[in-house]
């Protein structure tokens, strides 16, 4: 036996491992993840929805005997699942609202169906955003920090919370519903039907609207040919680049937006005086401080208590935060 | 001896008392509360500010022992004391950062220099409105409930969050500043300088503002008169007997700030997700629902999730919920 199977040998006898179900809005994940939060494999869950909700747990189920297959792990040892969907989660319950991408339209108990899936295996399912931010903190951007307000700008704007070492859930499991905080009363109208949310004036989807009716008022941008491009989609990849080379409506456009997230950002610390906001969502992670600094300088400018000790930083662990979190809280409820 | 004094004695045997010390923005009371939160005596402090912030430490002292007399109670048997002050304080150390009131612009060591001045007896220092919200969740309008949320309406807007059934207090001490959340971005300069906050929009002194402008513009209202026999103030009781004559300047004025509170309502809601926000300040106390009704309207349009189980009541402990709160909080931590 070389050197290194007998190192993987120790590992594999003095660690646990946990298995991540991903629901996010677009794919099924499953991964196998260590107690010290290294992801050790990943397996995409081909979803044939047409069976019913307990029969695409089953995929979900094969999703995680696939990717211990892949980790060289007996599922059996398998202390515990970790699974996150969009929307509110009860997460004594394992009970999922609703998850459009697969066609759930009515609730679904995934924490139940998964664990008599997996042998009966304990399974925590708790709501993607939250698991998200909870990831940046037990490895990602907020490493070692208590206090912590992650908001996540992407089509919409999400959030989580997690205050004294522990994600805030709330009484109905809907904590963290950053996006529709209210920054300009009668302003745009947002998603949810109500107008002036944060959400209604810096999200991508609030950016995209205005680039729009700016492009058809008129103004040009190299916006409307890379659009074009992508078969009239604004990815996260175009707003970088225009905003890398001047492009003067998005400057305008993301400089407002970024106005709106500053405040949204003084407003929060006000709020809840957390040590660190961590940002996340594809336009941050590509843009950095371009997006971030203009962030500081307004929220600053509108703390109350004017320390200067609060942290603005970017999410580092992207897709991967959602399957830490998970797995991290799985074990923290089960290990 | 009489049966009332027996019964007198086995309740001093049996019950803790803690001591309070209030220092609100305009007057300094102490109290003696005994561990199931009713007020057994109350004294206020004459506060000679001249001497120094030692010297006003020992005439809160002072205080103290005078309510102790009140009660009946030897000081000595005193288990701790819960004072409270305005603006940012570190209950850790009980370092005050400053009280206008009192000619304190440095930070003053009250949790210190009252316990030295008590003989030792351990002292807790907290923001005012945070032992007022926690009065209320001890023995008030949230007693039994866990998640509140607690918001004030006065000359400011000042907040308390209790989560979890714990006062959050923040990783500066600084949590609860919910008059600071910006509301109606680039809208209204406020206290703290920045526009368009809660405060600016939906305070007493927001509609005092608002008032004052109609009128130089020529708008007649009832409050001119009643204003005019109160020295040009605008009390609370001019707002409550305006609205309930049906003036319509102040109903007008009051449906736009209502409107705000309602919205903001929503947002923290969506942010916290707590059981019951509690409205205190003594424009609520008086108009009750003629106030909440329309706050409770426009909330439940604005929840992301509308199940309706969000209460939002009226705050029952008045100038009381600061010295229960204190108390309360005291005996916790040093009981």
């Amino acid at each position: 036996m070389g050197k290194k199977s007998k190192k993987k040998d120790k590992r594999r006898q003095d660690t646990r491992f946990a298995a991540a179900i991903d629901l996010g809005g677009t794919k099924v994940l499953a991964a196998i993840v260590d107690e010290d939060h290294n992801i050790v494999a990943t397996a995409k869950v081909k979803t044939d929805v047409g069976g019913g909700s307990e029969n695409v747990v089953e995929q979900m189920a094969a999703g995680v005997l696939k990717a211990a297959r892949k980790a060289g792990i007996d599922p059996a040892d398998l202390v515990t699942v970790g699974a996150c969907a969009p929307g509110p989660v009860d997460p004594t319950t394992g009970l999922v609202s609703v998850a459009v991408n697969l066609g759930w339209t009515e609730p679904v108990e995934l924490g139940k169906l998964l664990s008599k899936n997996l042998g009966g295996i304990p399974v925590l399912v708790d709501n993607d955003v939250n698991v998200g931010i909870y990831g940046e903190v037990v490895a990602g951007a907020a490493k070692g920090k208590k206090d912590v307000v992650g908001i996540f700008v992407g089509t919409g704007i999400g959030g989580g919370l997690v205050l004294d070492g522990k994600l805030r859930r709330g009484s109905r499991w809907g904590a963290g519903e950053l996006g529709h905080s209210i920054i300009l009363a009668d302003g745009p109208v947002c998603g949810c039907g109500n107008r002036g949310c944060i959400e209604s004036v810096a999200s991508r989807t609030a950016l995209e609207r205005d680039v729009r009716l700016a492009l058809e008022s008129g103004r040009t941008s190299m916006i409307a040919d890379l659009m074009a491009e992508k078969d009239g989609r604004m990815t996260s990849g175009i707003i970088d680049q225009a905003v890398r080379e001047g492009d003067a409506l998005i400057t305008e456009l993301m400089g407002r937006s970024n106005r709106y997230l500053g405040l949204f950002t003084a407003s929060i610390v006000n709020i809840l005086d957390p040590e660190m906001i961590v940002f996340g969502g594809g336009v941050v992670e590509k843009l950095g401080d371009l997006m971030l600094d203009p962030i500081r300088t307004v929220a600053e400018a509108n703390y109350l208590q004017k320390d200067g000790s609060v942290e603005i930083v970017a999410a580092q662990l992207s897709d991967h935060a959602a399957i830490i979190g998970a797995t991290a809280l799985a074990l923290e409820a089960y290990g």
